[in-house]
């Protein structure tokens, strides 16, 4: 490891890859893999927008402006407008997907060995964005047994110290689906106005939410006490099933971080022409699109639980929202059994890949006996998979 | 500044930025701006790279792999391969520009407080890579009179210390439009491998070279021992005037530093899809449209250069390579003067705009009285803009 930094050494690979090499040999021996570790949407992207780039038009493929095209921000405002949310252009930053404005986020409100709490379970990659910026997580442990909503507020208040910069909420989550409640997200602000500090808001899946539930932005809290305080992180990887295009957002109020993420962008020069330009074609897909799009997860959700109800001794987090539910199952480590699936499991030629949960948490033990399940599968594929589940874990012996 | 960090703060903006409010205000006026001061080209892109948007037939765009998509990273290796330099598909991770490829290369390579020699004058945003990562540059300067050229050998490895990961250089040079000689080059190969250090070659303008000059990359040199040390950077943005589709990549054939840069590329997921897709169909434009522009650029430098030294006492680099020019005007602060262009002068109702060469240096004071042109612009705009430079420094008084 001649010439490696020791930061590039201690930076955490991604948990699925170790699983992958295992996926790819279960393929050459002509398996079939159901690919539920992953947040990558089965749903087509909207053909207005795929079918957008025959009119493009530009000869020259420029650097946009290094904050986005305006024309771009002013189409994200109205759809936040057409959401009662009062968003202006002049508030957003256009960023190289969600995951981007995290970093830039972090770079513009801590220094190196400053802390963000985040409820644990999280998204992996939080792990890298904070590694690579050198913030201390600090986590607030959720669990399976109360399906993974926030912990009382005096608990949360104690993981505040004088280093900590902001509290990172994913809403809804990845990977539990938890959607908060308008009470819980207030429990936040009030501590985070108590202790001076920022709320990030990570809501790339916020146009997934099933039950009739209400989805709370902390964009609702519109008071110029409470804004000032606020970083809203979106994306149209998930809303539009556009993963690929690479275009994410910030949202703030408060000038002066928006002026220091503008610097970090202008680094960076500029997001992708081409992807701004679907994005801005996206954002005039029909709302029947996304009716049709939550009715679809919706449904999926409710086959998998149902699914998971009939299969002994398992803890089932209930998801409200996006398109993930972290399953407790009745074994002592689930990336042995993950492994046992890719390796020497299969059912009628088919088996399934599964995210080990032990990534998604800073007490690694916690999510040692449980896999999270990404629902982006058609609802075949799904009732397919959960049996095939059930057997690989009647089968498996520790 | 409530919630900002220190390195947020500290982070220096675009030296070009601090005009644009001018040259917004010129605008306003009614003044034509000939923009001189940004590495934007002006050359069309491929036409067969943009037409072929129209038979994208992907339903779903989604992410590509962490690395790039294979065929990409294939045509780029045959591209490479053409030009007789041995690459493989597997030596490339592609990157969201040559930006990101420099980030993931220096946190691969250094941790805070390392140092990276970099011959000055450099492009500026090599500051921001290197205050995002905490890397500490050492300059090498090279002047004018010297038409900045590398010093002697002895005098670039002074500045290695304990600290010193690697050397950076760009090849031909933003923005001094130098091309190194294949000798220049040799020495510092014998300090890096003297010295146990990396060369990072930023190879991005490596299309643009004139007076039928030849280009030595730093893949010119396969031995073993050589190639272990060396990361080459480049892009599609200047070679096909592309750019806004956001796509470069680094080739290094030390597999330890690929497989730690690959780590930092999975955790931002992907490089943009379309631009990728843009990429592939950029790289099966003929050789003519090389040879096309390379005329075109040429033929600008020699105007650029004709017209400046009929305008007395600039002191000129010549260019040989990319499409800057550094030149040394008469007074005592270039930074004054370039707001005065916009501000206070306009000749047949047009003025020009330059970037202040104070920004390219570490040792502010080298490049106080320098401007750099980056001649982007066609023949009759880059004489028009050479009259405006003539008539402004008889009028500008400081």
């Amino acid at each position: 490891m001649e010439f490696i930094s020791k930061r590039g050494i201690e930076l955490p690979p991604s948990p699925i890859r170790k699983l992958a090499p295992f996926a790819d040999d279960a393929i050459k021996r002509k398996i079939e893999v159901l690919h539920l570790n992953i947040g990558q949407p089965d749903i087509l992207s909207p053909v207005e927008s795929i079918q957008s780039l025959a009119n493009y038009s530009e000869k020259l493929v420029k650097y946009s402006p290094s904050n986005g095209n305006l024309s771009l921000r002013e189409s994200i405002a109205t759809y936040f407008q057409k959401n009662n949310l009062q968003v202006d252009s002049s508030d957003i930053i256009v960023t190289n997907g969600g995951s981007e404005a995290i970093i830039m986020s972090f770079f513009a409100i801590t220094n190196p060995g400053d802390e963000i709490i985040i409820p644990e379970p999280f998204y992996s990659n939080y792990f890298s964005f904070a590694h690579i910026t050198g913030v201390k997580i600090v986590p607030v442990t959720c669990t399976i047994e109360t399906n993974f909503i926030l912990p009382e507020i005096s608990e949360i208040e104690k993981k505040v110290s004088p280093k900590t910069k902001g509290i990172l909420i994913c809403n809804p989550n990845n990977p539990t689906g938890v959607v908060y409640s308008k009470e819980q997200i207030e429990e936040l602000i009030e501590i985070a106005i108590k202790r001076n500090i920022v709320i990030l808001a990570d809501e790339v899946y916020r146009d997934f939410i099933y039950d009739k539930l209400t989805h709370y932005s902390l964009l609702n809290w519109d008071t110029k006490e409470i804004q000032e305080r606020v970083i809203i992180i979106d994306s149209f990887s998930k809303k539009f099933s556009l993963c690929g295009i690479r275009v994410g957002f910030l949202i703030t109020k408060n000038k002066a971080i928006l002026q220091t993420c503008l610097r970090f962008a202008q680094a960076r020069l500029s997001p992708p022409s081409i992807g701004q330009y679907m994005a801005e074609e996206a954002l005039k897909t029909s709302n029947e699109y996304f009716i049709k799009v939550n009715n679809e997860y919706s449904e999926r959700r409710d086959i998998l639980m149902s699914e998971m109800s009939q299969i002994e001794n398992l803890k089932i987090g209930r998801p409200s929202g996006a398109f993930y539910a972290l399953i407790g199952l009745p074994i002592k480590n689930a990336e042995n059994f993950c492994e046992f699936l890719l390796k020497d499991f299969s059912l009628n030629n088919k088996t399934i890949m599964l995210a080990p949960a032990e990534g998604f948490y800073i007490n690694k033990h916690l999510g040692k006996s449980q896999v999270r399940i990404a629902y982006v599968l058609n609802k075949d594929k799904i009732i397919e998979a959960s049996k095939i589940l059930k057997e690989a874990l009647k089968e498996y012996r520790e």
